[in-house]
Order: structure tokens, then sequence, then C-alpha cells
């Protein structure tokens, strides 16, 4: 449905082309400085019209802040924040009324609520994603101000191209990336790659695939740093299983890995275990980090790391054979606005995406720490936290 | 935490070494006949000592249903299930104790509870699947009884050996395999994969492994047909969202694609986009299934099929370089029972946590469908369900 | 939290001050005839300043849907409404800054969340019920189309002045009154009581308060009529234990009773239970109805009723002995708006906050007649359907 | 459905005459001290056979721990319980398969589930509340020890003999009594009433109703003391809401009231509300307590209290003119094992109910609280924390 999280809970609501989208964030820590232009930056980076890259579809994606805060410090309350529709098309009677867009959600739509939204997306329309966003801006706000955890996603192949690692020794200078890069280095380029070389490429595919009226996919990498060891609620809602949810319920995606992912299912155990290290903040760090900052579910306290997959639009402007919804077979050709490929705008989406993930998390595991805080402690046997048990004298 | 599903909602316990693991069942439809006979058959192609390519940890896995039937019939109360440990080790105060296997979920673990089970994997161990397997089981029975829906997986890669399509050309071929694909051919082999050749092939491979005291990793292809149209829960709860969250939350998995997955990403949407045609059932279906089974978050009636990885078991024979809990380096090497590869035991894993997943799915669109059928729906606007609305003689 | 309900999922936001106030529903079942008439109708009848039994505040409390239909129907997605806030009143820095207000929610709320709106009630203020009003009204039309389900509720005592049965035997009177009072009967008098008599007793009640500036609280009785049987989830989510919470979540109210309640617990088992008799519908029904429609938890087909206590309103304009925030002693009188009763207003907050239990437990049960509708009963044992086996010739 | 609870999440399972009824507690935080002798204690007090004022049915209803803790400390991760059921009683094919007994759940369940446990209550049994019991016994523990949080129930009234203040002028001493009952005092009559005089009033009037083979209902107050201000989560969730959805899913009750409750109606404002005054330990206080410890939703740091009304057992020794379920007119007359004042036995169902809805609303304040204290709040405006902003040179 259209909640996420369990302490830190977002419920969005909105189609395309209705009056307005928006979000419900219940549950945020009451006292964080917030206004509208903390949430608008992410919203600004996500909209569409932004460059030749993107679809023309020009919204200005104002947000409002209806509730929740007061002289600009949130109070605990729901924060209720909506973005109108300036664009809302008039229905036209035409094509897109009688067919199914092929890889599209009209059919299935349909099928699941036995009548559908007549133009646009509806729900299925990336627009959706707004109301995300916007909560995930506020959860990012908190997770900065608070545990300075950083988070920053950026495109790392379209098409065929990719400066992604696929075999195991490319994976040390990956990780040096991840772990310096920043969205300024990112929106340098128009496409959102810090590599300026592959960011030049990835635009010339984009650019060529728009001329041929087609579409094409891409990935995007996302990293989050500064995460306390002990996030991830075992066993069902793992940290890294979260973030599978969190990534594929976003609109044209197809694939999820964290750390080394399919590429490490090819390489042996002796190679991919992470061995551990004292660091000099007097926690246990690894030397490698093929576990992507996750292990057994919780996270390590080293760089979280992901892969998302998204598939090429499906609104392409060729025409395609296909059928009505009554079954009569013809041709379809989209005349609506649409991007060539997704992966540019999605950087906001997933970056908000993982903070939504992140904040819920780290609510729940501050509320174990602080119960278990106010136990004694003193007669723990040692070996219950990792250590042996005094010898006695008769050991001797 | 440990519960999963909304209204087929399973809550498991137990961890590796206590006395004993299993699961209520809460929201099983009433009616259905099961005894632990049906359940026992997915646990037994589960447990451990099956062969020689897995771990020598003999488990009977005997499951006792103790509430929720009566004479054969579910009454639609909670189902609890449970399987005694009879393997329970002592503890020994060895180096297990104080060091953190390398990306096992020892550190994280003790960082999350601040304390942690003694000896095994505690509840990160693959011992907690067997709740999960058992409530899978009866979701199973359910589907295949009231709408015969199939869920077959098997493996397609161990290490570098791979059987699964990696160019667009490939895939036709593909999708014949797993339309047919049955449990009885998957078991032929011990590996579990329904080529014999590869089977051979995976089988050499994890036997090498074995010899060299190390591990490997490998994939599981997952297979779900005859799936009705409509399940899946946009915008948060998306069917490939839901069954991305399940894989992941299984221990040792790093990565999860739902139809064309990363592949699909290379390729223009021309090519991607599935075509709808008329099926003989008079439903709309797709010449190609690029889409894996769902579109816009929701079935569409083609069959569903994603692939998991799964990692190199971390506990090798090998000795490794790491520290212990305060940081003295040191050399670990397991002692324990263990698996070279986790992937042919993964099978009946990946089917049952798949069938939680429809399976709950299912009941809230049942819900949805019952509900709209109440309604009175004569005057709804053609447009609103895929038609022309009829044209007046002022149009002529 | 600020959500209710699992399948007819609704979150509400909004301070008394901020810029507006509202709610998501998420899950109502589409094809839906809605437009903003169909929800305003409650809201009026919510508001303030109707008649001088209640506070002046004059809000219009108009509604507008934001998402979730087209064309007047419903899709089936999230349903955005909103109600703007037009009385914002600027903050007035007076006693009301510095005293929390004795039995009102100002120490708590600066208690739990470490601040707190600066007027008014904030989230504590009556006037966050309106989101909830706009989802009940939703949840009333679709359960009066659908099923026919009837929701009455009036006041049944102010102070010490009261309708309702206290003996045994005057239930049979009031079980008369239950079964037929509509909602015209009840707003044919100001104070919504549908005795003629008590009405103006009530009302003259309320006034005499008024004019002593202070207030008085009262009871509702809520009815419920055509609930199908089978509706209701124990063991914790018992019809009468959601209901209760619905109840107890409204501000003001201090207790809740079903059927008999808190009278029946004075009577005799063989009185006050509730003999079964073939109905002329085919369906068993009871002669007396003293469990209030609900047995074990579940709906038995026969009238829901119940009782609400509110206690008299907090704000009151007397001077009262208290102290500030730092334990000042000193006195603090009311200048704001206030109602000297709450009851005649709370009756659409009941009827409302009543149809989204309802609607939420159908939405339940829907799916679980539908799952079980599936299976083949044929070899069903006859004691699992309250029948007798079938005699063998044996045991003649 | 059978869970209760966010963060300390409770699932329970079981019915009369299954193999075993059980619990898992989800969410315990780790590091407490925990043994099967901890969590017997209330068991114990729950089961039956104690006294002749209770059911003879004899179980033993020794708990046993199955996961969750090792070496007597809880390891955070689900604590799995189970007693089995000693005393599983043939079928009787009798009167008990046709008839549903009134004011049961045996027809709603056959209605709602279309199939039902053929002896004894099923899953409607008091049976069911072992499970609850268990898990209220563990958060009872962590309660007292972390927070030093007492929770003590007793009888108040059985039939129409009460103790419990009827006018506003026998609150005070009523709430002496509630500041400071103990466990120890109620336990010293087989009752469970600390006032001796009504404690042998009520004995005297149960052993009559049993001699009558007739039942009689009865009321329990429950006490929490020493619980921190801040806890309950409006606006749905409001401490009241939960104590009373806790209270009504308990088997055979019919009422709730909060602090004043239904006599607090009858009252004027002026007298109602409880004014502030600063005690010793530097915290707001209320010099009365007709809020029962809780305003806005959220507790005030004063003593909460509640009753709950339970009604006269159901089943009775008495013929009563009933029905079948297929509509034969007839009589039933019970030959089991019953209670015929269930009140006392109630007791321990009640404190531990009750510590669950105060150990979940306890975690989640815990998130808030620690969530809350990493942001830094120099520049709060001194109005959001209830003070006058300082006075500028102009004012003067």
């Amino acid at each position: 449905m259209s909640s996420f999280g369990k302490l830190f809970r977002v419920t969005t609501f909105g189609e395309s082309h209705c009056k307005g989208v928006g979000v419900i964030v219940d549950g945020c820590p009451p006292g964080l400085q917030l206004t509208e232009s903390d949430v608008q930056v992410q919203l600004t980076r996500r909209r569409p019209g932004q460059s030749k890259l993107t679809t023309p579809r020009d919204e200005k994606d104002r947000v409002t802040i209806y509730s929740g805060t007061e002289l600009g410090y949130t109070l605990g309350t729901p924060i209720g924040l909506m973005v109108s529709n300036t664009d809302q098309r008039p229905n036209d009677y035409s094509n897109a009324i009688i067919y199914p867009r092929p890889s599209h959600a009209d059919y299935t739509y349909l099928e699941k609520y036995t009548l559908k939204a007549t133009s646009g997306g509806g729900r299925a329309s990336a627009r959706e994603t707004i109301g995300r966003v916007a909560a995930g801006a506020i959860a990012e706000k908190y997770l900065k101000e608070a545990f300075n955890i950083e988070i920053v996603s950026f495109v790392s192949s379209v098409g065929d191209i990719s400066m992604y690692p696929t075999k195991i020794e490319e994976y040390p200078k990956f990780w040096e990336l991840i772990n310096n890069v920043t969205r300024e280095q990112v929106d340098e380029t128009e496409v959102r790659c810090p590599d300026p070389d592959y960011a030049e490429k990835f635009r010339n595919k984009i650019l060529e695939t728009r001329g041929q009226h087609d579409s094409i996919g891409g990935t995007l990498v996302c990293v989050i740093r500064n995460v306390p060891a002990g996030l991830g609620e075992p066993c069902f809602d793992k940290l890294e299983a979260q973030l599978a949810q969190a990534m594929l319920s976003l609109p044209a995606t197809k694939g999820f890995e964290i750390g080394s992912g399919f590429a490490g299912t090819a390489v042996n155990g002796h190679i991919h275990n992470d061995p551990f290290v004292m660091k000099e903040n007097g926690k246990l760090g690894t030397t490698t980090n093929y576990s992507g900052g996750i292990q057994g579910g919780i996270s390590n306290g080293e760089t979280i790391y992901f892969r998302v997959a998204f598939k090429p639009v499906a609104t392409i402007g060729q025409a395609q054979k296909t059928c009505t919804y009554d079954g009569t077979e013809g041709e379809l050709a989209a005349k609506g606005r649409h991007d060539p490929c997704v992966v540019s705008r999605a950087v906001p989406i997933v970056e908000t995406m993982s903070a939504l993930v992140i904040m819920d998390n780290l609510l729940i595991q501050l509320s174990r720490q602080a119960a278990t805080s106010y136990l004694k402690k003193d007669n723990i046997p040692p070996v219950l936290v990792g250590k042996l048990p005094p010898q006695t004298e008769n050991d001797a």
C-alpha cells in the first residue's frame, strides 16, 4: 500500500493528473529545524524540465508544509506536505484511452482495480515519487544533523556503457570513489556521474537514443556513509532487504544488489570474506568491503553501497505493434512528454528513498539501545559479549 | 523484525542452538486440508545432511503442528509449528568465542544487541529459515489447490559457471524452460539444476571448492506460474518490491533481479517493451516477457521469474587473518559443519519464501475484488475502463 | 500514531492552527461513486458554530479531494483530502503560553515531544478529528451502498440526566429504540437526542452550564445495524476491542461499554445469556441482545450498540487555581472559544469512527470468505460445522 | 489478528484442546535476566484449579522457553514460549456439537471461519490468554527492573456488590488505596480484593451463585504506578485507547473506563479538572487525579487507573432454552468445567495485558527521546517550550 516505515512512517497520495501529490510524515523527531526550502532542494533535483536529457514537462513542484511544524521546528506531530499538479492536462480521447501501453501499468491497474485513471500513468506515474522525495528530504536532514550520515547516488551505467566494477580486482578503486564522492561532484554533470569521461559517454548515449525516438536503461549506485553499526531488523527486515524493497518499489526498477552483489557469487569465500581490524575510532572495521556495509542484515559501520537497475523507459516515440484492451491489434506511438533515460532524475529519488530506510531503522535501534541501557549488566556471562570467562585457579 | 505479511502473517522464532525453531502462521484460510506431512516435504528438501554437497550436520527436522488445525483441516486460527533442535551442541570455549567470524553476523549482532548467542550463528543461522519454510509450505499448498499456482526454483549458476541468459537473444529459449520446468526435474540432480550438463558442471565446481576448504557463491532462478493478474500493492508494496525484500531477507543473499533485470538496462525500449496480444483464455497477454510477469508493481498474468544472488558461504575451513572483538590480530579457521555452497539447499527456501509473498498479496487482492463486486458499476464512464465513449449523433 | 486500520487505512495530519488538516484514505474499494459533497455532510454536522450549544469558532470546513478519484469514481488509489484552517489565530503571548491548562494535553505534549504548538490544542485539538470524519464519511458511503449498513449515534445523557437503561428490565424498550432510530430523528433537535423530552432537558442543562462559565460531560450511544455476522479478528483485534480503541482515541472520552456493559456485570448468566432462534432470513439470531451484537469478538448479525463517556470539557471560563510550567502558582481563566458540552458535535465523529472500524473488518473478512470459497469442502467432517456425523449401520 | 504491539510485538497461538498454547515475544530488550520461573508466577496465578472459586480443570500450565535466551539472559531475538495442553479431552459427540452455546463464540466462529473447533471454546477459550500472560510477565519484569513500574489489579465488584467510588467525593479515599495497594495484599484473599470486608462479600456472592448453577459478572480495577510522563501515541494510539483495546480483547469483557470514567460525565468541569502543582521531584503533578494519569492520550506521571467490566460467564449449569445450528429449538445444559465468576482469575491477565501496552509505548517513546536528544536545541523559540520570550529594550 502507500505507507512505508514503522516509526518514521510515510504515507503518500497522488496521481499524475489529479489536483496534487503529497505525503504525510508521521514520527519525525521533534525539535528538528525544518522549512519548505529544506524539502525543496531534492524536489527541484527530481523535477522534470531540468535539461534536455529529461522530459520537457515543466512542473515547478513547489512544496507547501501544511502541518507538523511551527516557527521553523518540527513538533513531532504528522507533517503534511503537498505539491500541486500545475500541469493538469485535459483528457484527450485518443489511442491512449483504448491501448494499454506496452510495459506500462495501464493493463495491470485495470485488472487490479477494475477501473483506472484516464490519462498519464495515474498512480504509476513517476510523479508519485514526489511524496517520497519530500519525506526522504526530511529524513536526510535529520540523519545529517544528528549523525552526520551522508547519502550520495550517481549514475553508473547507461545502456551497455558502465563504470561499475565487474572484476574482483576493480573493487578497491571503486571503494575509494564511494568513500569520498559528494553530491556536488555528482551534480557537476547534467547526467549526474562523478566521472567526467563516463558522464560524457552517458550523455552522448542518451542524446543518441532520444534522436532515435527510443529509450535506454541504466544503473545507479547509492552510497550511505557514517551509518552506525547495529541498524537492521532480522530476520525479515534485514537492512539490505528493506533497501531492496525500497528500490524495487521505485518506478522502472528491475534489480538491486548490495556490496559485491551478483559479481560476488563468482568468487571464493577466502577472497570474499572481509577480515576485521581495529579502527582508529576504537571500533572494529573491515579491511575490504565486499559485504557492502551490512552483515547478517545489520549495518557494520562500513560504507553501505548498492546498485539499482532501471529498465528502458516504456514510453517511446516509435510506433509499436500491440493491441487494445479488447484485443484488437494495432499500432501505438507515444505523443506525450517522456524521458529517454530516467537515471539522472532518479538520483535524488534513490537517495531520499534510502534515507527513509535508514531513518526508520535508526529510530528502532535507538529505542533498543535506550531500553537495554536501563538494565544492570554487571553479571552478564563473558561468553555472551565475546570474551572468554576468567580462568579460575583450578584451571592452572 | 520476525513477522512477515499483512493478512497471511508469519512470525518466526529460534536460534541455531536453542531448544527449537518454529513459526506461527496467522491468517491461513480456514478449510484447507493440512497435516504435518504437507509441511514436512519442503523441510526435508531444506534440511542439512542430504548429500555430500551439503553440511553433514544431521537434523531430522521433524515438524509438529501445535494448534490451528483439527481433524486435518485448518480452523482459520493461528497455526503453531515447531521443529526441535536435536543437535544442540555444548558451548566450546574456543576461538569462536573471541573472534567475530569474517563476513558473518557475529560482530553486528553484538553491536546491535550488546550481547549475542555463544555458539553457531544464533538467530543469523540458516536454521532460522525453518520457520519460513514451514509457513511457506502451507501457503504453497493453498496456492496450488485454490489457484493452481506453481512455484519452482533451481540453481542457475555456481561460481562463474552460469546457465542464465546474458544476451537479449537468449531469453526466448529461457522463457520456454521456465514455462515448463518442474520440481521433479529440478530434484533429479543433487545440485538441483534442471539442465543435466550444467548440473554436472555445478557439482564438480562445488566438490572442487570443498576440496580446497573454501566456499563459492551462485545464483537461483525462481519461477511462479499461473498467478492471476492484479497482485501487488503499489506504491511501496509492489509485487517485485516484496519479492526483493523476501529474497534479500534470506541469509547470504546479495542481489535480486526481476525479468530482464540488470541485463535489461543495456537494451533499448523498442526491444524491451512487451507487446500485448489477446490470449486464448480471453485475457490480454504479452508476446515477450522481459517484464518478468509484473508491470507497475502488479502481476500481469504472465510467468513471474526472478534471480537471486548468494554469496560464497562465510564459514570456510581455511585459516583467515582477522582480529578478536578487542582488536587483537590473529588467525581463525572454522572447525564447524558448513556447506561449501548454499544454492542447492536454498531452492526450497526461495520457493516457500516466494509463496509467502504471493499468498499475502492474493489475500489482499481477493478482498479488493470482493469489495468492489458489491458496487453498482452501470454508469461508470467508459474511459475509466479503457473504452471510448459512445459517439453521439452530434458527432456525426 | 496517526494511522488507523489495516486494509482501509486512514492517516491524518493537522493541528488546530496550522495551514490545514486532512487525511489520506488508502485502500478504498475502487468504483465507489464519490464527490466532495458526500464527505461534506458529516464535516458540516461536526463543524463548530452550528448553534448556540456549541463553540462560536466559525470554520466553514470545506473539504477538497486532491487525489484518488476521477470523473466521480474512486480509483482504488489513496484519496487525499484536506480542509484549510481559515481561522488561524495569531499567537497571543498571554497566560496560555506559560500555563499548562488543567486536564488539557499541554503539559503531556511538552513532556512527550520536548516542545509543543503555541496556541490552541495543537494536535490535541478536536480539530484533529476532521480527518477522521472525512475518512469515515467515505467508509459510511461504501457500507451503506454495498451492505446497507446503517450507523446512528445520539446523545444519551448530559451531566446526571440520562435516558440510558440502568436496570435489566429497561433493555427491551431500549432495543426497540436502537433498532429503529434514524439520523433524521437525531438531527431534529439541536442537542441530537431522538427523545424530545430528554432533548429539552439536555438543552437546558447545557445552557445552564454555559451560563455558569462551566462545562459538563455526557454520554453517546452508537448503533450499527445490518452488519453481517463474522466481522472482528480475535484474539487481539476483536470487534469490540477495535471499537473501544476507536472511541477512546477521540478527544475527551473516558469510557466505553458494549451491550449491557457495566450494568451487565450485576446480572446472573441465566438472564444475561442471549438464546438463539432461527430468524426469517434463514440465519440464527438471538431473542435478547445483551451481547450488543458481538460474541467472542465477532459480530453475530444483531444490532451492535455501545456507549461512550465524554468528560466535561477541560476549557472553562471560570478562573482555576493551577501553576505555570515552571511551578509558579497562579490562576488561569480561558478566553478562547469553547463548547460547554461536546456530545452533540461528537455524534458524527462517533459515527464516522465506527464506520472506519466496520469497514476495515469487513474488508478483512471479505478476503477470508473469498479465500475459503476456492477450497473444496466436500469431505469436511460434520462435527467441524456443527453437525453430528451420520450414523452407520453398526450404530443401530 | 493474533499479534499485539509495534516494538514489543507479541503473537499468540492455541485453542482450548490442541497440543499447546504459546506466544512469540519479538522485540524484548536484550540483556534482561529471564528464566522460566519469572514467567511462571503469573501463569500460576492465572491457572484454573486454584480454589473452589474457580474451575476445577486442573492444568499445571508449566511454561517452557524455546528460544531467545541464553545463560539466563534475553538475546533480543524472538522469545518462543509454550505451555502444553495436558488436559486434552476427547471429543464427545453430544449436544455441544449441535448447539451453539448462548452468548458464547460458537456461532460467530462458525459464521466467520465456515468451520470451528469441536470441543471447548477453541480459540475463544480463556486458555488463549496463556500466551498473553506469559508475554506480559516478561514485560512486567522489564518495567519493574528498568523503571520501577508497578502494576496491580484487584476485584472491585461482584454482581451488584461494589467497592468502587460512585460519587465524586469518594475519589480521594480511592486514590489513597490505589497509590499504595500491592499484589501481596490482593493475594491475601482467595477472591483477590484488598479490602477484607468486600472480599468476604464477594466470596459469599460467588459461592451462592455457584450453588445456583449460575454465573455472575464483576469488575476489576487496574493500577499502574511510576509510569513516566510522555507515553501514548496520539491521535489513534492514545494510551487509554490502547488500554481499552487491550482490555476489550480479553474474553468476557464488556466495558472499560479510565479515571473518573462514566461517573465523571455527571460532573462539572471546574470540579473535574486536575490542577497542576510542582512536585518534590521537580516535575509537575496534579492535586487531584480524575484524569486517571493520562491527558490528551499521554501519561502525565500520575497513577494510571482504569476499571474493566466482565460479564457473567456464559457457561452455566442450568438448562437454557435455545436452538441448534439448524434452528431446531431445544434445551442446553453445560456439563463442562467452568468458573461461576471470572474476575479473580482475570487479575493476572489484566495486569500482564496492561504491561504489554505500557512496554510497547515505553519503547516507542524511548526512541523519540533518544532521537530528539541528538538535535541542537539552543535556538528553539521560548514559546515552543512554555516560556515567554525575553522582553527586548523596545518593549520597555
